[in-house]
């Protein structure tokens, strides 16, 4: 088969492919045989990296919604702000401190540049906190250093040097006793020599004089993402391996998503021998964001991993989130969007419909509830309900959708459980509809398409159809011998008609042959709504009237009723049918 | 450093880790170790994937719109429906075929179900086609073959190859001479046993007779993400190896993105040795979406690699896909997004400002256009120009941006080419302003703070500072001796007086200390703010004025009154700060 494909005459030449800029080969690499099984240290920096990359960064009364919404959710390590680059997250530290907001197991974090009066305000912005992380960084990428800072390999390491010197100078200085832990990012590192980032981070954390008892946090920032996400793998596993004192050393994860592959750098970095990931909820972040918090701590969760992270209530998060924020979660973004546990298709629908059912079977087989079985749903990830979504939202039907979406609505809101071949005949019904009148049908919009196919018409003045039931006698002899006694209308004219048969469906399909319909049962089934004393029943007839096969249902107090209104609901269905409309 | 993370008590054990459910052990992979170095042969199917997952599915009018750009953009194999599932679809793929707006070289695709009245009717839906691929699914994951089929592997494979017999039976009924390619998907793939997906795939080649001149494209989806993206990279790998008569076979990749990592399968899935990749304008489709093209594509474009498909006018690309399927596409989606080419952190900006200057400098330099040489600007992965998209956007400024942003502004917009220090100075000024009001500040409103700052009013009858500058002269001796003239006003009063100097700042210096004004001028620069006979010039003044240094600006037809209204500047916001506000 021939590929027609063309040059798009795009420009190209401009760009230097990422492995004619790094170099990062490692053969041996051992991270695509591991596996993830427990949680990273994680630090949200929501406050920060999220907070800069706002049109409108949060007011202090949002922050605080955010600061106290992670701790509500587990983070321990939350990154409060830049203090020494602005006023207002400089404030926001103080109150935090002031108003004793920060639990004792969480510690706060704030970043600054390796620059004197910068690294002094930011050690009058944490003054009085029981712990802090202090997060000092420079850029150390080949660009950086040539365009940025015009200074050479031993120039910028002179920079963390400098700044780690002063960091221990002001530590010294600060009065109280926080407990002060480093991290120190060689920013830009995915633009940075392997080699020379070692080189550099050895060098802080000997200035930092790092012991196991007291290690640095070494964070390693996919500032800007530049290659497949395997490359960054490679990358951690090389310093992994190659920084020195690496029981003193917590290497953390800082990725973004500029090829949209932040989460998957993370969970392939995290394999390769990182400690800690950095991100935000959402993966908010300067342009296309820091890695999504929420997904990869989902991800784990549908591992079987405990995120040590609480997504029970997912839509609280979100809008907490998206205030904060005053931006949307997008419809698809993983597990929290609108639509992430809709599923339009048919076929999925029908699959998930019979997972459902399947595991209701498993569960009670086990003497079990579903929740103490392994979830295995088609299509659903992990269960909606466990991070507070509805299956109400599972499904919805629009003119793609076949019968498993009808009829896991009707299932679901009506109690109704169709046989599939009912199921079939409607999905059709509603079909139509949808392709006539396009968009999504609601379940509400379903249930009135239900009625005006199937029931009879709620509105007494409304004629249902040719044929509408009235009383019913039954009378059982003591043989056995079955005899029906039903009053019913013929447009609207009353009659009263007696048969016998072995039961009121063959019973009553006898007084409706001598009325001259031609009419044969093919199938029957019926089943109750609902528990208790005030059931209602569901009946469904497959009938033969005349040339046409179709589904007739009746639902009653009285299973016998309920199966008579099945037979005229066939019967006024076939008669509509064959009758040009008026 | 002690770890506080907790437990989060949510209900773990309910998940089976994927390695405890499908084996894809390959430890001699090689994927790791390579490099994409050209574009896969692209399928759209925003048509039928992802027009089944939209709250309102297209219309035919947003249907040939979808069509059309997609054809522009350069896709060759586009899914144009589900033609037996939905008579819309149905009616789709009539109008495209009976209008003739399918061009020679595109081949469209139709998915169908392994059921004979499906099959028959998707052969009616591509009749008068020149092309056609017929895409054939059924699913064969061990979820769906216990909870919705309740078949075993040898009943499921029976269900494929009786679907690949009833195409050829269709096929060979078909007037006309339709060239018909197959496509088969062992839906749910990663789901699947390698070895039983394998053993399908093998059967359904044989059912179709493949051959290298007459191929089959294997769809390999990720129907469900399921693991980590190398895992799944790993299964396309032992496919690759694995399948019969790999030359008569195109490995296609159709990633879904349950796990937020879509992206990086399709990429990982490619370097394993597949052919094709199939998905949706910006992540369209169930659920979280199908794989996004635009991310892929342009990643590709980033890396030097033509993507074969032309996204020079990301905007028009956005702007259709956006109405087609009336979902947004959200700030932070890769390239397309409104916030990806915007840097609202200080440093970020700084560090882009530089990289374009430098980047003018080097071209310069080797005496070529900015647009021969290696694109490298920090935080910029690839130049917007070359997406359609404008400088403009790059740079916005809150109270988290520094100097560069606002520096970029006042050079991008207005010439001025502030000094270092003056830059700082601004910035401080602006973020004063951001911290008080809050908010995003535009670059008219950056403009406003600016000219309030710094420049007279433009409003005559509005007073500017204690001093304004009136008339000028100038008179330069045989010797270079020089002498100033000036008539300025001191709270509206008109002076005018003469100094010497060896230039006119000193020279009016010299005139306002004989006014009782301390000042003595620190540093001067200026500048041209545009070329050609009209142009306007900036000067730029730091002075001392009593205790403090602050700088002044000056623009002026005329370089020397640009340099003494700089002088004024300076002196008029020092006078300001020191006196209380009315």
């Amino acid at each position: 088969m021939q590929n027609f494909q063309k040059p798009s005459g795009m420009r190209i030449h401009k760009y230097v492919p990422f492995q004619d800029q790094i170099v990062t080969a490692l053969p041996d690499r051992t991270w695509p045989d591991k596996v993830i099984t427990k949680a990273p240290r994680w630090c949200a920096v929501d406050l920060r990296d999220g907070n800069q990359a706002l049109i409108e960064p949060m007011s202090p009364e949002r922050k605080h919604k955010m600061f106290d919404l992670l701790v509500r959710m587990g983070f321990k390590e939350i990154e409060v702000g830049f203090p020494s680059a602005s006023q207002t997250d400089f404030d926001f530290v103080r109150q935090l401190i002031e108003q004793d907001r920060i639990p004792d197991d969480v510690t706060i974090q704030v970043l600054t540049q390796a620059r004197e009066h910068l690294i002094e305000r930011t050690y009058e912005a944490i003054q009085g906190s029981r712990q802090a992380i202090v997060h000092l960084y420079n850029s150390t990428s080949i660009l950086q250093r040539r365009v940025v800072f015009g200074e050479d390999q031993d120039g910028i390491l002179d920079i963390a040097t400098s700044g780690a010197r002063l960091c221990k100078k002001y530590e010294e200085e600060l009065a109280g006793d926080t407990k002060i832990t480093y991290e120190y990012s060689p920013e830009s590192f995915t633009g940075t020599e392997l080699e020379y980032a070692v080189r550099v981070a050895n060098a802080v954390a000997n200035e930092f004089g790092v012991t196991p008892e007291r290690p640095m946090i070494l964070n390693l920032p996919a500032t800007v993402e530049m290659a497949t996400p395997n490359v960054y793998a490679d990358s951690i596993e090389w310093v992994h391996r190659n920084i020195a004192n690496r029981d003193s050393i917590i290497i953390s994860l800082h990725p973004h998503n500029d090829r949209g592959t932040g989460v998957a750098a993370a969970e392939l970095g995290y394999m390769a021998g990182a400690d800690r990931i950095e991100g935000c909820l959402f993966g908010n972040g300067e342009r296309t964001g820091n890695v999504d918090l929420v997904t990869l701590g989902m991800n784990m969760f549908s591992q079987g991993i405990d995120p040590e992270l609480d997504f029970s209530d997912m839509d609280e998060i979100r809008r907490t989130a998206e205030y904060c924020n005053q931006l949307r979660v997008p419809e698809r973004s993983p597990y929290g969007g609108d639509l992430v546990f809709t599923a339009f298709s048919g076929s999925h629908q029908d699959a998930i419909k019979k997972g459902f059912e399947h595991m209701e079977r498993d569960a009670a087989a086990a003497g079990k509830t579903v929740d103490e079985i392994p979830w295995a749903v088609p299509y659903l990830p992990v269960d909606p309900k466990d991070i507070g979504r509805s299956y109400e939202a599972v499904i919805r039907v629009n003119s793609q959708s076949g019968k498993g979406g009808v009829a896991y609505l009707l299932k679901n809101d009506h109690q109704l459980d169709l046989p599939r071949r009912a199921q079939m005949e409607f999905s059709g019904v509603v079909q139509r509809r949808a392709d006539t009148e396009g968009g999504e049908i609601s379940g509400a919009q379903l249930w009135t398409i239900f009625k005006d196919e199937y029931l009879p018409s709620e509105d007494a003045d409304k004629k249902w159809g040719k044929f509408q039931l009235g009383g019913v006698r039954t009378d059982t002899g003591e043989n056995g011998e079955f005899e029906l006694t039903v009053k019913f209308f013929v447009d609207g004219e009353e009659r009263i008609r007696t048969a016998s048969g072995n039961g009121p469906i063959s019973a009553f399909v006898n007084i409706l042959t001598a009325e001259g319909i031609d009419i044969r049962v093919l199938d029957y089934s019926e089943h109750a709504l609902s528990e208790g004393g005030t059931a209602q029943a569901a009946a469904y007839i497959e009938a033969a009237v005349g040339e046409r096969v179709l589904w007739g249902i009746g639902i009653d107090a009285n299973t016998g009723t309920a199966s008579l209104n099945a037979v005229i609901s066939a019967v006024n269905r076939a008669l509509r049918e064959s009758t040009p409309a008026a």
